[in-house]
C-alpha cells in the first residue's frame, strides 16, 4: 500500500482495514495498491460529488480493472432508500458485474451507508472501499462498518454490519464542502470529547476557529483522533452489543429530530449537535455532571455553527419517536449520558425528566 | 434443548447451530428451549402454510415471548422480492419490534430465504429460527445460512450469508406436501449422491419408492444424511469461496431454466432435477464419467417424478442466462461436474459442448 502521512488501523481480525488520511489521496493510483483484483469496479456517487471527483477516481483505478463504471445517485438523505439502492443493483446486473466486483463509495454518509449495504447484499457480499468526501463521513460513517438504508418508519432500519476493505479520506475534498456540512461534521468530532477524551474537548475549544477555516493540519488531527477513538470502541464491540452504544451520544434525541421533521430537513450532524446539547442537559439533570460542563458543550456546539435548540414537535412526539428508535429495548428508551468528562454510559431516564429537557431546548 | 431422535450439528464456531429432525416437533414448547429471550417473536409464513401450522407454532412459543405475531406473505417464488420482504419490515416497525425480536421462518425455501434475509437486515441483524415445512427446505435451504430475494434480472441476487439459531425440521409437515413438491425436494437429496456420497445414491435407488410413499424412517434418514453432507461442506467453506460451490450441481442449468421461463413456472427442485441430468451429461461428454453413470442419474431423476428435459429456449438463450448467474466469473460460466461417482469439481466448458448438452435435453 502507498505510504501516507496519517494512517489509522481498524483491528477487526480478518476484517481489519486501514483509514488513509491526507491531501490529494483519491487521485493517486498507488493508494489502491493491495486491494483484491477483479474485472469490474463500480464507483457509486451522487449528482453533487460525481462531477467534482468521479473522473479523478476513475482515472486512478483505470489501470487496475478492465472496466470502471460510475453510477450517479440523487443526492440527499431522502434518497437513502430502497429505490435508490436498487439503482446500484440494476447497474451491476445490467453490466454483468460478478461477485468479485469492487464497489467504491464516493461521497458523504448517505452514499457510504447505501453503497456499503449494496456491497453487503449484492450476490450476498462483494468487497467495497470508502472514499468519503465530507467531514462527517470521514470521521464517522466510514468507520465501523455500519451500513443501511432508511425505511419510511425509521432511519437506518434496514442494513448490515459490513466492513470496507479500505477508507481513503482525502481532506482536499473538504474544500468544496458547504459551511453547513462542515459544521455538521464537526458535531461528530465534538462528540468524541465528552464520551471518550476530555483532552480532545480542550483541543477543540482551542482549535475550533482553525477547523472552521479548514486548516489542513487541524482537520487532519481532528479526523485522525476521531477515527482512533471510534476504532478503539468498534474494535472492542463490532456488533454493538454494549460499549459501542456510547458512540450514539446525542443520537437518540437527534434521530427524533430527523424523523420528526422528515429526513433531510436538518442535516444528520445538525440533529446530532442539538441532540448532544439535550443529552448533556439530561446528564446534568440526572446529577451525573454539573451544569457548567453541559453549558460548555452547548457553547462549543453553538460556536461550531450548529443548532442548539430543536424543533417544537412537543415532548410527547419526541418520546414517541424515541421509543421506536433501534436503540430502544422493549419500548424503553436508552440514552447515552455523560458520567464524567470523557466518560459515557447508557441508561434509561424518567419520561418527565426527558420532557423537561426537551421543553428547555426547543424553540 | 429438548432431546430428539435425530440431530445434526452445524459447526461454524460462534455461529454453530442444531438441526432437529423428527415427528411432531414444531408444536412442542421444549424444542425451543435455550433460544435467546426477547419480548417479541414474529412468525413469517405464507397463505398456504400459515393456516396449517402457524397456530400450533404460536402456541408452542407463547410461554416464551410477551407477544407472538404472525405475518402471512403471498405464496410462491414470484413473491420472493423486495415488496414482500418489506411486508415483514412494515410489520416489525409498526409493532415496535426491537433488535432482540426473534423471527421464525415457517414454510418452504422461499419463506426461509426471505425471512433469513429480513433477519439479516432488520436493525442490522436480529436472530431467527428456521421451521421448514417442505422437503426441499428441510434438506437444503435451511442449512448453510444462504438468504436472499430475487431481482428482476436474476435469482437470489440480493441477499446475505446469515445463520439461523436453530432449524426445526418436523417431518409431519411433509404429509400435507403436494406430490410435485415432494419430488422437487428429492432432487436435492439425489444431488448429494453424485457430488459427495456414492453409497447414498445406492441407498436412494433402493429406497426411492419408500421416499415417494413418505415413509417416516426413509424420509428421516434422507434428511439427516443430506444435512450431514451439506454441513460438512458448509463447515469447510461458509462463504462459498471454493468447496461449497459443489452444492450447486445442476444449479447453473437449473437457474437458466427458472430465469428463462420466469420464476415459479417450474419449481426450483424441478429445475435442479433437470439441471443435474444436463450436468451429468456434460460430465460424460467431458470424459469425466462414463455415459452409464449419467444415464443412471437420469433414471433416478425420472423415477422421482422430476422432468429430465428442459424447455426449448434455444442454446443461445441458455448460455446468455448462465453467463449472468452469480457463479459466473468475468463472463465465464462455471459448471459443477462429476469427476467420479461421489466426487464433484467446478470447471469451465466450451460453449459448443454446452450447446450440445442443451440440444440433447430440451423438448
Amino acid at each position: 500500500m502507498a505510504t501516507t502521512d496519517t494512517l489509522v488501523r481498524i483491528a477487526l481480525d480478518e476484517r481489519s482495514y486501514d483509514i488513509l488520511i491526507g491531501s490529494g489521496l483519491l487521485g493517486r493510483a498507488e493508494i489502491y495498491d493491495g486491494l483484491p483484483a477483479g474485472r469490474d469496479a463500480l464507483i457509486v456517487s451522487n449528482t453533487t460529488v460525481a462531477p467534482l471527483y468521479a473522473e479523478r477516481l476513475a482515472d486512478a483505478l483505470s489501470g487496475r480493472y478492465a472496466r470502471v463504471q460510475t453510477v450517479v445517485l440523487p443526492d440527499g438523505e431522502v434518497h437513502k432508500d430502497w429505490p435508490t439502492l436498487n439503482l446500484v443493483f440494476d447497474r451491476l446486473l445490467a453490466s454483468g458485474c460478478d461477485r468479485k466486483t469492487v464497489l467504491y463509495a464516493l461521497g458523504g454518509g448517505v452514499v457510504g451507508d447505501l453503497t456499503g449495504f449494496a456491497a453487503a447484499c449484492y450476490m450476498r457480499g462483494v468487497p467495497y472501499v470508502q472514499v468519503p468526501t465530507t467531514l462527517l463521513a470521514q470521521v464517522d460513517s466510514s468507520v465501523g462498518g455500519k451500513t443501511a438504508i432508511n425505511h419510511p418508519a425509521g432511519k437506518n432500519m434496514v442494513g448490515a454490519f459490513y466492513q470496507p476493505l479500505r477508507v481513503v479520506a482525502d481532506i482536499d475534498t473538504l474544500a468544496s464542502l458547504p459551511p453547513r456540512e462542515l459544521a455538521a461534521g464537526l458535531a461528530e468530532v465534538i462528540k468524541y470529547g465528552p464520551i471518550a477524551d476530555a483532552a480532545l474537548l480542550d483541543w477543540i475549544e482551542t482549535n475550533l476557529d482553525a477547523l472552521l477555516a479548514r486548516d489542513a493540519a487541524a482537520l487532519t488531527h481532528a479526523i485522525k483522533r476521531s477515527c482512533e477513538i471510534k476504532a478503539e470502541v468498534v474494535g472492542a464491540d463490532e456488533r454493538e452489543a454494549g460499549l459501542r452504544a456510547i458512540l450514539n451520544f446525542g443520537h437518540t434525541f437527534g434521530h427524533a429530530i430527523e424523523a420528526g421533521l422528515g429526513y433531510g430537513v436538518w442535516l444528520h450532524g445538525e440533529a446530532i449537535g442539538c441532540g448532544m446539547v439535550m443529552a448533556a442537559d439530561l446528564s446534568a439533570r440526572l446529577g451525573l455532571i454539573d451544569g457548567a460542563y453541559a453549558a460548555r458543550i452547548e457553547a462549543i456546539v453553538r460556536r461550531a455553527g450548529l443548532p442548539v435548540a430543536g424543533p417544537r414537535l412537543g415532548a410527547g412526539r419526541y418520546l414517541e419517536l424515541m421509543r421506536i428508535d433501534k436503540k430502544a429495548e422493549a419500548g424503553e428508551i436508552r440514552f447515552v449520558v455523560i458520567e464524567a468528562p470523557g466518560r459515557a454510559a447508557v441508561r434509561a431516564a424518567d419520561d418527565g425528566l426527558v420532557a423537561q429537557v426537551i421543553e428547555a431546548h426547543t424553540a
